[in-house]
């Protein structure tokens, strides 16, 4: 499998879709989804309202996902003790790509798709994105295309299959199935759908805001090469891990979003009196491609421009990419694997010296060092309106130190694949940028 | 590593310690360690009481642990609603067993040791076992020997290192480090330690409640050999797995112990008023190797002796494990894999037959197949109170159907090892019988 992808990511130019054909394909997309997007203020939504007694943001239905509040303590770190809010969705999603091979390559079936926080529109997005109330009928809404290849694998078929964490800051313990399906060649792509070989989906991760989260959380979860040498042998990595999901006191309780310390409520946000982080606030949405023609929801808007870099070195000819053990409240483990820097710099204005100074060094080391990948890109647009990070992968030279700093360690690409084949040990920001190396380092 | 494991395990008549030596110095902790321990009514235990308000049982500084209720709700089963008290310990405790090379085969450091809950007193455990407080020196209590190499582990030493749960019926969320680590020729055995050959620990496995559960849970994180072919590949158990860890609803709620349905409390117990499953109660310790002479603490005091069987099968000569995917309200992930029969058979009075029959099967074919592992073991004896279980493994003919029943699957003993390295896939049932598998296989 390892070498058919290889092959897949080598066929660049595409094999059953051309470039000028998916370049159409994709026009026509964002032409026929079309969504406006306004602001509303809270009141104006239709079936969320503030729970009683709570003050929580929910549905009358009781489902899709809520926004409670967080108390959380941690004894490290310089914040000890913070109150947020936090998004509640217990549900396991399911995000899913087939495989087919056409003319003798793998192609992925990827999937155009609008959501109403994306910052442009239409993103590449995985073959399935489905609540587990889409895949068990509980939903009233229509069937989820070929959903049934992920539900019914057939025999031999399965390539990935892993439960992954979402963005723990924001978050509560809310974790998604990464699945790629081999599929026979009875499959064919739908309107919104379209065949592109590993090689076309990683060119388009390049182009900012063209792969969604999903689509790069599932890419970094395919099998990767055979374990070689690195700095750390395999038993050495799952050692440092252990050691710091087992340290680290990190105390939450979900409270409810009324009166929660530090934040304030308005007719149409609910954001931080520091003015940093991120606004809970309300959109009406019209749309002209779903089974619904319009709705409104609750969105997240984080606040500047986040920083997710990784920075990446060769020792003995072989590439380790340095990774962060890190805390985020909404983990189930107390921490996850991080890109080496990661963060919204404007929220550590007032921050001791040393917590800013590594969003510094990404700056210098952007203009200077050899930059591998650099590209905006968003989160969930399901949740979070205009979210904006640059990702960016920058090769540091010999001069850049081997030691590693506390809490940090140095890994290669085949053990961050072997790694991935396990559920929440790669943070969802560390995936992306997982799925952007191996598309530039191959 | 696996080699000098292996050359380890053959070595069953020891090297530095003979059978007679072992024998004695076992014999001299047991009458050095005599505890007394008595049952009490709640009302003379000694800092600990039932808190107001929830009811809960919780010790005056807060710590160690407390007994609460919990309110489950699953939606596949013969029961989907109950609740039940719930022993709350949200510390991870470290499972720590030394290694070191004498006369250049590989010793494993044993303790002896013994918990006022352990049927037969003293029991060998791994050479620590600490709490975090202990080993973050918020303890009152005594250092812990040989804790330090644990904390600062010597380069290249850690042989294994991964958080692995504890009971899902009794515990709520409750994980252990499991870690085996090499040191070096200058640490030596204290008094109620002894250098043991991993052949000499597995052949204290067959001997009923000898070897701990901490011990077994250890000695099965032990790393396996290669990953041979099977039934399955790993990446279709991944994807078993992984279903199953996905669909089943299981909703918990931490709720107080006052008032939990279908539980009564007397001035000795909190039973369920069926008379199954368990009891809370106190008991009085009295000891002469401990940092306190005396103490007192609430147990968990299991009704019945349970049955943990493991069905094994050959296919092409390689040997198999049947496994099950298990649902259990305590554990992070809706299941975990077990053993393919784990129950106690008094619980399920009034079941549906299907229910009943597994236990009727493992009786059957105790009698007429061919039985590798059998003997009587305990759980934690710091926590359960005079809990047994007979454990054993069954290896059944080619009459016996290959095609697994629903939530179950064929497991090969590397392919069991390889889960292991990693968190939560084997509840603590199966990883003892997985130390015992790999005792009695090689």
């Amino acid at each position: 499998m390892t070498e058919r992808l290889a092959e897949s990511a080598r066929a660049t130019e595409g094999v059953a879709t051309s470039q000028a054909e998916f370049d159409k394909w994709f026009d026509d997309r964002c032409a026929s989804q079309s969504q406006q997007v306004t602001p509303i203020p809270f009141g104006e939504m239709r079936n969320w309202s503030f729970a009683e007694g709570t003050g929580n943001l929910v549905h009358d239905s009781g489902r899709f996902f809520s926004v409670a509040g967080l108390d959380v303590r941690v004894d490290r770190g310089p914040v000890r003790e913070w109150s947020q809010p936090i998004i509640l969705q217990q549900e396991i999603g399911l995000l899913g790509i087939a495989v087919r091979e056409i003319d003798g390559v793998l192609h992925l079936l990827m999937q155009a798709k609008t959501e109403p926080g994306n910052p442009n529109g239409v993103q590449l997005s995985p073959t399935v994105q489905a609540t587990k109330s889409n895949y068990t009928g509980v939903h009233q809404g229509r069937h989820v295309p070929y959903l049934e290849h992920f539900v019914d694998v057939r025999p031999g078929g399965v390539i990935a299959d892993v439960l992954q964490s979402e963005h723990g800051a924001w978050f509560y313990r809310k974790r998604n199935r990464n699945m790629v399906i081999e599929v026979g060649p009875e499959v064919e792509a739908g309107e919104d759908f379209c065949w592109l070989t590993l090689g076309q989906v990683q060119r388009q991760l390049a182009i900012s805001h063209r792969v969604n989260m999903d689509a790069r959380t599932v890419l970094s979860c395919l099998p990767g090469p055979e374990l070689g040498s690195g700095v750390h042998t395999s038993t050495e990595l799952l050692n440092w891990i252990t050691t710091h999901q087992a340290m680290p006191d990190v105390e939450t309780s979900v409270v409810g979003l009324d009166g929660l310390a530090g934040w304030r409520r308005d007719e149409e946000r609910i954001s931080h009196e520091s003015g940093a982080f991120f606004s809970v606030r309300a959109v009406d949405v019209v749309a002209n491609s779903r089974e619904v023609s319009g709705w409104t929801q609750p969105l997240i808007e984080p606040h500047g421009l986040g920083v997710v870099a990784l920075l990446v070195k060769r020792f003995d000819g072989v590439l380790h990419a340095l990774l962060r053990a890190r805390i985020e409240p909404g983990y189930i483990d107390a921490i996850e694997l991080a890109p080496t820097v990661q963060g919204t710099p404007e929220n550590y204005a007032g921050f001791p010296e040393e917590e800013r100074e590594p969003f510094r060094e990404v700056e210098r080391r952007l203009a200077q060092d050899r930059v591998l990948f650099d590209a905006e890109m968003s989160e969930e647009g399901g949740r979070f309106y205009h979210s904006r990070s640059r990702y960016t992968i920058i090769e540091v030279g010999a001069e850049y130190p081997d030691q590693e700093p506390p809490g940090f360690r140095w890994v290669t690409v085949p053990q961050l694949a072997w790694l991935l084949q396990h559920r929440h040990y790669l943070n969802v920001q560390a995936r992306s940028l997982v799925a952007c190396l191996r598309a530039v380092t191959g």
